[in-house]
């Protein structure tokens, strides 16, 4: 058996996980991070599918309010570069059939007026939640015995309305909005400042820049910082805690010993860990009550990106077929155009369970019916469910049901003795995201380091 | 490190993985029963808390259409007494005031009306729903995206009506209704026949019967049976598998080998070991999504049962206080009174965490209410709740939410090669029962036996 001693053990080399680890370096204290899989990264996953053009399996984007992250990329020499959106994005809701946007807009501008007004009411309600503390909100029993579908289905919107705020909704939480309280829903909007971040289908938002290389060069000279401090291929099973010292043992036979354990892994999977002596039926309760989404990409690489000639983004909304969302994400410098599908909630189930083949097949079929017959025969094919991966077993997040937050929330990042918790599902701000996993990992180890010193 | 070898590994020594041993047993075949526990039978907790006196912590009924259960009790020599019942409930449900069953009934009998129709039409639905495979319920998508709280809200009963049809659905599902979708209560009324089985307060239905000596008796011999076979503080932390063999490592060194794993806990901590190779997306993601409920029972011990003179069952129905219902569970031949109050869901949650003083405090208030000034000092006070319970977590089973029968079920008790599920909530008769325990126990094991013979 191998034995290892550190000052803090840190459980997941994901980018919370990463993060904080090298917080922990840079305050003078010895981290040892304990990953379970071969790699580092996490939910960030970029595989490289032909010489110099990287996709992104996992985290693709940042926003301009995602200060962290673009400090981060700085700091670590990971150049930036703005998602592509010129053009039009490709409609087809409710039967319209196929529209360009701006048909689109005009057709039902009245039905886009009504959804603006729940957007906006949206951000008023999301105002009213303490993203550190949400169930102190003023109505905070009150949404929290509603699902997000409860609350949209009595707005009176249109069914193309409704069916568009669905859509965008399940493109966050990767979900369908029954799965989901609607305290939780103003939750994740008031951690990223209002709907017209997180909604966004152009300027601003979630999704305006991404990173020379891929994502997975952030992770990759993070670990690079921490490198004689990162084992592999361990995952964790057992956690030994008193009120100062950790024993933390893993499949394989590592036996790390420490002051304090960060435990930076999506709440679901830190439940799975047997903690000695056993945490609270609060704690255990909650992470029974947080699964993650379900998520899948697909990418299609052409030998060009004939649909900006034609004048669209290589975005589709549509309820019709397996992605209810696509992108243009083309590489500056590289001639192929790719275009990825989102498949979110109930499309990452339905169709992440068919042969990849067949999977691919109603995928074309939708690319060909909004971006043309150009479409049908890609140079290459990729896709990515994340449930199927061990160590992460969904994506994006942790989704909290009704009751979730009123009844167990104070417990899911509060520390308990010599154990904290990190990962981006503890986040305050751009919870979710990879800012949230970089706030997360930052607040974890400042705890920690407050405690030590 | 002990290594031990078996035709047949189970994991978990409660009623199921007990019937599943020892039915394999019988059939010739060897089995080795892993318990994480320092003892066996899982959710059926008695404790004798005066000589001669033992109170059910866990598990307490069974119900006349619980024929395994009364074959099995009749096989183990443990004998059977019917609950008391005479005399009248306590009722007070929003601002009534405290009334007896005659007053209340006559008080609210076109209310009581009203939620007998209902009920008759849950009965009618509930048929619809075929209890192997509830996803191919006619209606299935369209119960399965409501939550029983949207369909109980849309019946148009009275605050007396739907406040009463919650806390009998509560008494059985333990969480509130909006937590579980309108086909799993659906799935959860078929399995018992109907809602009269269910929901009775009297005659009939699932709580009619006890065991003499307390209910522990059924584990205990049947443990006895198979006492060869049993190691107990053996945690399973790891099952790797093929086709034909698994090996099932143990938190103390415990490495057992054998042909077939029956896995026979509740889905949420099967979910918890490692598996390697690891499962499917869709198995880990149903159990993501299979939170247990959160129940817990108090009893109150006093020298006599002083409310049977006055013409009281002792049992209270209400929504003042920390517990919603009663009963009077004294022993035959023991001259104590002993009362149960049972908190669950919501109640379990806000009860559970105070200190006991002030949890016995808030329930003797609501016994006095109901039952006068002698309720004041019993001779004896004990509580439990499961969720602190390091290998239980909640009580009474698991609850399905939306779109897990629909998305998830067909995962929940399908073998996976060497891999089989037991465990109440994988039956399809009485699920979350004892009744169910047994069904599912009986069939996992059956189903090995096909398989080896």
């Amino acid at each position: 058996m191998a034995r290892d001693e550190a000052d803090v053990i840190v459980v997941g080399a994901g980018l919370s996980g990463l993060i904080a680890a090298r917080t922990l370096l840079d305050a003078g204290l010895t981290p040892l991070l304990v990953e379970a899989d071969e790699r580092v990264g996490g939910r960030i996953l970029t595989e490289e599918v032909l010489p110099g053009l990287p996709v992104e399996l996992g985290a693709q984007w940042i926003g301009d309010t995602h200060h962290r992250m673009f400090a981060l990329a700085a700091e670590l020499g990971v150049e930036t570069y703005p998602q592509y959106d010129s053009g039009e994005t490709s409609y087809d809701l409710v039967g319209s059939g196929t529209l360009r946007e701006r048909e689109f807009h005009e057709q039902f501008a009245d039905e886009l007026a009504d959804l603006e007004k729940v957007l906006r009411r949206l951000d008023e309600l999301a105002a009213e939640v303490p993203v550190e503390a949400p169930w102190l909100a003023p109505k905070a029993a009150e949404w929290d015995i509603l699902t997000a579908a409860d609350w949209y289905d009595r707005q009176g919107l249109s069914p193309v309305a409704r069916t568009l705020l669905e859509i965008c909704t399940v493109g966050i939480l990767a979900v369908p909005t029954v799965e989901v309280s609607f305290l939780h829903l103003l939750f994740t909007i008031q951690t990223c400042g209002v709907t017209s971040e997180l909604f966004a289908e152009s300027e601003g938002g979630a999704q305006t820049t991404r990173f020379v290389g891929g994502t997975a060069e952030i992770p990759k000279r993070l670990a690079a910082l921490v490198a004689d401090q990162i084992v592999l291929n361990s995952p964790v099973q057992l956690i030994e805690h008193t009120a100062d010292n950790v024993t933390v043992h893993c499949r394989g036979g590592l036996v790390a010993r420490g002051r304090r354990v960060i435990v930076a892994i999506s709440p679901t999977l830190a439940g799975r860990i047997m903690y000695d002596p056993p945490l609270s039926g609060v704690r255990d309760q909650l992470t029974q009550r947080l699964p993650n989404g379900s998520a899948m990409k697909a990418f299609f690489v052409y030998d060009e990106p004939f649909w900006r000639a034609d004048g669209l983004n290589g975005q589709l909304i549509s309820d019709v077929g397996p992605a209810r969302m696509s992108n243009d994400t083309c590489i500056p410098g590289d001639d192929h155009g790719v275009i990825l599908l989102f498949l979110e909630g109930e499309q990452a189930r339905t169709y992440g369970r068919l042969p990849q083949e067949d999977r691919r097949a109603a995928l074309t079929a939708e690319l060909v019916r909004h971006f043309g017959s150009r479409a049908t025969d890609p140079e290459f094919y990729i896709d990515g469910e994340w449930s199927e991966r061990q160590w992460t077993r969904g994506c994006y997040n942790a989704n909290h049901g009704p009751h979730v937050w009123t009844t167990y929330g104070h417990a899911l990042s509060a520390p308990i003795g010599a154990i904290h918790w990190a990962s981006t599902d503890t986040a305050t701000f751009w919870s979710a995201y990879m800012e949230g996993a970089v706030e997360a990992g930052e607040r974890a180890a400042h705890a920690v380091i407050d405690e030590l010193r």
